[in-house]
């Protein structure tokens, strides 16, 4: 059968093999919510890049551009980390440059996945469809906080797994605790993630509503697939 | 309140600030569990190397030596990876040079830590009295296998907190996960790992026994401590 695993950081991810493999970014506060939020809202291109100046300097080229360091959006940006500050006219038919501090570090270091796809609750049903059609392998790649593993992009992780289960093997251990953490959260995402370590930042923020609408489930019938370089969904 | 936390894999050993913390080192499977196990048939000092040629080279200055790589022990070495290999009268007031995949670079990796502790279920009360004395934060450092987390190990972690409750205050997601790890499998570990990754590795070296050794807690009253290069215990 096939097998699911999960690299629990992108500091990890040298340790996992690519090949004939099926990635599913996941960066639920907030970066993969966002992405997958501004395609819903008619986004036609996302760029994601690791620069703060080079993200800025898209902006010449026609790109709307959207950054965020430690939860705080610079100074001179269209967009900051909020999947509400996509729900925007402006949005539709849109090129958008995005550089956050966890999210866009994943995406780029995942890129030679021969399948590489974005994932949030947001569009849960839409990346398990796309991994039951896959004929290889499959990873999900946590993008943590810095380095570290967190309990949010785990908890999907274990979610994703939840919903394979019967199409695909659990791989590894770091897959199989991801699985057991989802089961005693699945009930209730919220209060499940209220003790952790990314939460307790976001409601320093003052942004509760992002995390509740980010721990949605299947608000969107989106896939960001990275195509040459970019993000972008089928028409 | 002093603060625990758990890192999944030596290869993030870099993101932890080990400043006033103490560490505990964890490879359950099998060399922490075969130091205290050494230990407590009288071993007088464990130096724990990544080379297996410099571990045999100090056969010569009267080490007994053990190596282990993907489980097997190379031919020459006086001990392989097994607990029961540690329990006969050639240990006592040996010095012996160990080397093995996971659980030395583990070590060797936390070594600037100002207390540096080996721990295994086999000495779970030892370690959680050590904290409770300590005055600073700590952390378990599990060993993993090859850079990747690994369940036993992990649970390990989450026993530690477990224990440590009310004295130590969770620092982060990793050692939230572990704790809800532990709690799932604390009433039966040697159920809860059987579908680990580990556990089917060794069962195909045929070490079952092992196994069920490494899981018992507190056999043993001692606590490898880190001392000027060397491990050694309390006399």
């Amino acid at each position: 059968m096939r097998k699911i695993d999960v690299c629990l950081s992108p500091d990890l991810i040298h340790l996992y093999s690519l090949e004939n493999t099926a990635v599913v970014v996941v960066d639920i506060f907030r970066a993969t919510s966002c992405m997958v939020t501004a395609f819903a809202n008619g986004a036609q291109e996302i760029l994601p890049v690791e620069d703060v100046d080079f993200c800025q300097s898209k902006k010449a080229e026609g790109y709307l551009i959207s950054a965020e360091r430690n939860g705080i959006t610079p100074a001179g940006f269209d967009f900051d980390n909020s999947p509400f500050s996509y729900q925007v006219e402006k949005v539709k038919g849109s090129k958008i440059c995005v550089t956050t501090t966890n999210g866009t570090v994943a995406i780029r270091r995942a890129e030679k996945a021969p399948l590489l796809m974005v994932g949030a609750f947001l569009n849960l049903s839409k990346v398990v469809e796309a991994l039951k059609n896959w004929e290889g392998d499959a990873l999900v790649l946590c993008a943590g906080w810095k380095g570290k593993p967190n309990l949010e992009d785990t908890l999907f992780a274990g979610c994703v797994i939840d919903e394979l289960n019967g199409h695909y093997q659990v791989a590894d251990d770091a897959a199989l605790m991801a699985w057991q953490n989802y089961n005693i959260a699945s009930k209730d995402l919220q209060t499940a993630v209220k003790n952790s370590s990314h939460v307790n930042r976001l409601l320093k923020l003052g942004i509760e509503k992002d995390i509740a609408f980010c721990l949605e489930k299947d608000k969107y019938a989106v896939l960001p697939i990275w195509l040459s370089g970019k993000l972008k969904v089928e028409s």
